[in-house]
């Protein structure tokens, strides 16, 4: 059988994924090193993923604000674990403007008395303003949140997954006590949690990290976890719960009800256009793109067939009043997106080209259709020849039935998946063979999540990661991960577990 | 008589802005030279910009996209009036680390083969994928808008107007013609001036820029320019249209329909975050700010009044529940934004705080007003001490209406004084008088905009940029500017001039 996208996922998954992208025109890289360009199809996923998300921060009180893109290295160096995780990788500005040498080349010129770093997060830069803008409890909470883009110099790039520019929101917010400041690291988590659930069909496992894989400067950071197809795990959004560390750093302080001076209690938390990567590796098929409806870039494309020229005319003004009056069709409290595509190709090539950019429905239109007061519907988690004649009447009601319905199989398929390759492993010698690829034929593909006593020595974490490249993604929340809760021992070292932990290759 | 703003107006123009900006919480200064904070309620305008702008974008067929934040040296280098114009004033990076020296201080490290700069504006790295992306005349027109950051490393900063990094759109495209590209240069700054209008209250004057001031590496630039109350220009919004320079320096061919090469026309066009600096000077008063309702960061505040405590809890549930009422008001075609104002301070200190944050309406309620089932209604636009009762039953009709007409009044007082303030100058010596600050009283206040005569030639601006600190701000499309249209006399040589011209002092 043939597929639109070569290789497969299971020759080739990491190149399956950039031909996915590609084929869809979702991204590309540019001509500056690890930085790349967000093309329509790709950038319009995040605008609806901004769109959804910032309507919820604001329902949770939190307010946008912008803070500027660089850092004075002395503002960095203020928090001590924070400046040692992001010194290694991050732009420095040193110079303000070019000038001509003598060979006529432009060169850097202007040394600005202290480089700047462009920013890789702004715990430190907020912080500061913070700061400023806190004296009495009266001022607290405060919950401010950014849009904004980032940069992190990383060698080995990987479009949307891992790029040196990237797009994300970062949270911030300052509290008047420890348990307000960990109830809001909670309640954003959760929030990712149920956006990436309900929007973009993502079965996320909510956890904690372990100390190793904590944000540089947090006191606990929460995560939530995908499994890919390859069963690796990609972290698809933090909220890190930072104590009084930045507080401190900052000069945080605030005069409580009793007139006493405190420092405050500050939170953080992000999501980043690494979300598409997310998308794409979760509902991806062998022929490119599937979209969750309630995330795609548009919902449905009408396809005129237009074989003969002495319909032609008729066939496409049917189609424009037909994207007309669905485009006026409700969804989820907005109007459906609906494109028409009127351009001159081979109809095949043209179906095709909308399988792999992954488009919910499409909407085929020829002249019996249009005798028959019908439309051909076909659904993209669905085999593309699939197709099921709609009466246009009954169209605008079933269209955002067949879309929800879209949403939940992709939901469904992706959770079952993910449970079926999630294992409750119990001794180190299963845990080796789990995370060894099991045949040839599919390299890159191992056991998936092993669900395992850990004892929570950093040691065993050492040991796996080098002998694996396995780590511990998360100590799971409560019923998050099927399986058993509760104590136990650790396969490792055979002491006492508190209880299981997911491990697992990670993006 | 007091105002809540000092200096006012008269008294010191320049700081009075700064002090509205203050007192209004709109912005502040960082840490980081040049760069500014903006904080929520002034973010609050800019979102509400970008949401109508980004919607009338997609309307006429515009796409948004991402592209890198850093630009090679090299690629800057392809257009020459370009690089002269922006390397003077550019962040440089050259390091991708830091690390510590034997002093344990923080120096760059890992330098870059290739330094990079921060975009101070994207047609070269843009125009660097249009050139992979564009092959053949199907692929036109090609229609991108991108919002972002940008950096350009001013001397001289001024909060909203000129700072190192700010915030705006940029749209790029490419045609087939040169008149295509033309029309769409054309129809985004209509676009702009009309949202300008509506949206802002901005009474505008489209016009082509002069030689001198056109942007760099562009055949013409449109632009559109507002009067200040200190009768200085500020440029709201740019429109170039770029001929073929920048398709040839980054290499846009495209095959026509008979199969020959040709390189595209492209545009580029712009508006950011100074438009914020646009209404504050515009429609600012002594008490402070003053929003537009269309562009408001909110609408409506309620002030309860809770002077006793045995009437306070009731108070405070009619305004909860008022509050909520109101929310669910649509003014054209959203929702109205409506806060409660629950702090626990002194009435006066209360009001005053709204009146300088600029809110258009401010409801107060207390208990007589809620026996009579009023409310009291004040406007921005008139002396604090003016409220009108409402009947409750009537407030939600009559919102939207006072809303509109204070949106319409603001625009007329502002156009009025604009016009007042256009003057039609026919000699040199008027036109060295009217730039002439006219008493001690208003140091910074001289006549306004000179509708003048000139003969086109440079050296006439550089000679009262000199003499005056005044440049052309634009050639004025027909019918901008009240008065004579047509050919006549330049004041400045006697020699011919094809059409008079709007000379001012500008920001």
């Amino acid at each position: 059988m043939t597929t639109a996208i070569t290789p497969t996922r299971k020759q080739n998954y990491s190149e399956w994924y950039l031909q996915v992208i590609s084929a869809a025109d979702l991204a590309e890289h540019s001509p500056v090193r690890g930085c790349m360009v967000i093309k329509p199809w790709g950038y319009r996923l995040w605008e609806n993923m901004q769109g959804i998300l910032d309507a919820q921060f604001k329902a949770t009180g939190h307010q946008n604000a912008y803070f500027p893109l660089f850092i004075p290295v002395s503002l960095l160096e203020k928090e001590a674990a924070h400046v040692e995780g992001f010194a290694k990788e991050c732009a420095v500005v040193t110079h303000h403007r070019l000038e001509l040498n003598k060979e006529g080349k432009l060169i850097p010129a202007g040394p600005l008395e202290e480089p700047l770093i462009v920013r890789p997060t702004s715990e430190t830069i907020i912080g500061e303003m913070f700061s400023r803008w806190i004296t009495s409890y009266r001022d607290l909470p405060l919950l401010i949140n950014q849009w904004c883009n980032v940069v992190r110099w990383e060698m080995r790039t990987r479009l949307f997954l891992r790029t040196a520019e990237f797009l994300w929101q970062e949270g911030h917010t300052v509290h008047a006590t420890r348990e307000e400041a960990l109830e809001e690291t909670r309640k954003m988590l959760d929030l990712y949690a149920d956006f990436g659930r309900e929007y973009l069909a993502l079965p996320l496992v909510k956890g904690e990290k372990s100390e190793n894989e904590r944000f540089p400067g947090a006191e606990s950071t929460f995560t939530i976890e995908a499994m890919m197809q390859d069963r690796k795990a990609l972290q698809c959004g933090t909220s890190h719960f930072l104590g009084q560390n930045f507080s401190k750093a900052s000069g945080i302080r605030f005069r409580d009800a009793e007139g006493n001076e405190q420092f405050g209690w500050t939170t953080s938390w992000g999501m980043t256009t690494r979300l598409i990567g997310a998308i794409i590796m979760t509902h991806g098929d062998d022929d490119g793109l599937v979209l969750p409806p309630r995330i795609a870039s548009a919902h449905v494309v009408i396809l005129p067939i237009l074989h003969k020229e002495e319909t032609r005319a008729d066939v496409l003004a049917y189609c424009r009043s037909l994207a007309e009056e669905l485009g006026e069709v409700q969804y989820h409290g907005k109007q459906l997106e609906v494109l028409l595509d009127e351009r001159d190709m081979r109809g095949g090539d043209k179906l095709w080209s909308w399988v792999k950019k992954g488009i919910p429905i499409r909407i085929e239109v020829g002249p019996r259709d249009i005798a028959a007061n019908n439309v051909m519907v076909a659904r993209r988690d669905r085999p593309h020849k699939e197709t099921r004649a709609v009466g246009r009447p009954e169209l605008a009601t079933e269209l955002p039935e067949i879309l929800d319905d879209i949403q939940n199989s992709l939901y469904q398929k992706a959770l079952a998946f993910r449970n079926e390759n999630i294992k409750q492993i119990d001794s180190k010698e299963e845990f080796y063979t789990f995370f060894t690829p099991k045949n040839e034929e599919e390299p890159e593909i191992h056991g998936g999540f092993a669900y395992t006593h850990w004892c929570r020595d950093p040691a065993v974490e050492a040991q796996v990661k080098k002998d694996l490249g396995v780590t511990v993604r998360c100590i799971p929340m409560e019923g998050e991960v099927p399986g058993e809760q509760g104590e136990g021992i650790c396969p490792f070292t055979g002491k006492k577990s508190p209880g299981r932990v997911l491990f697992a290759k990670a993006y």
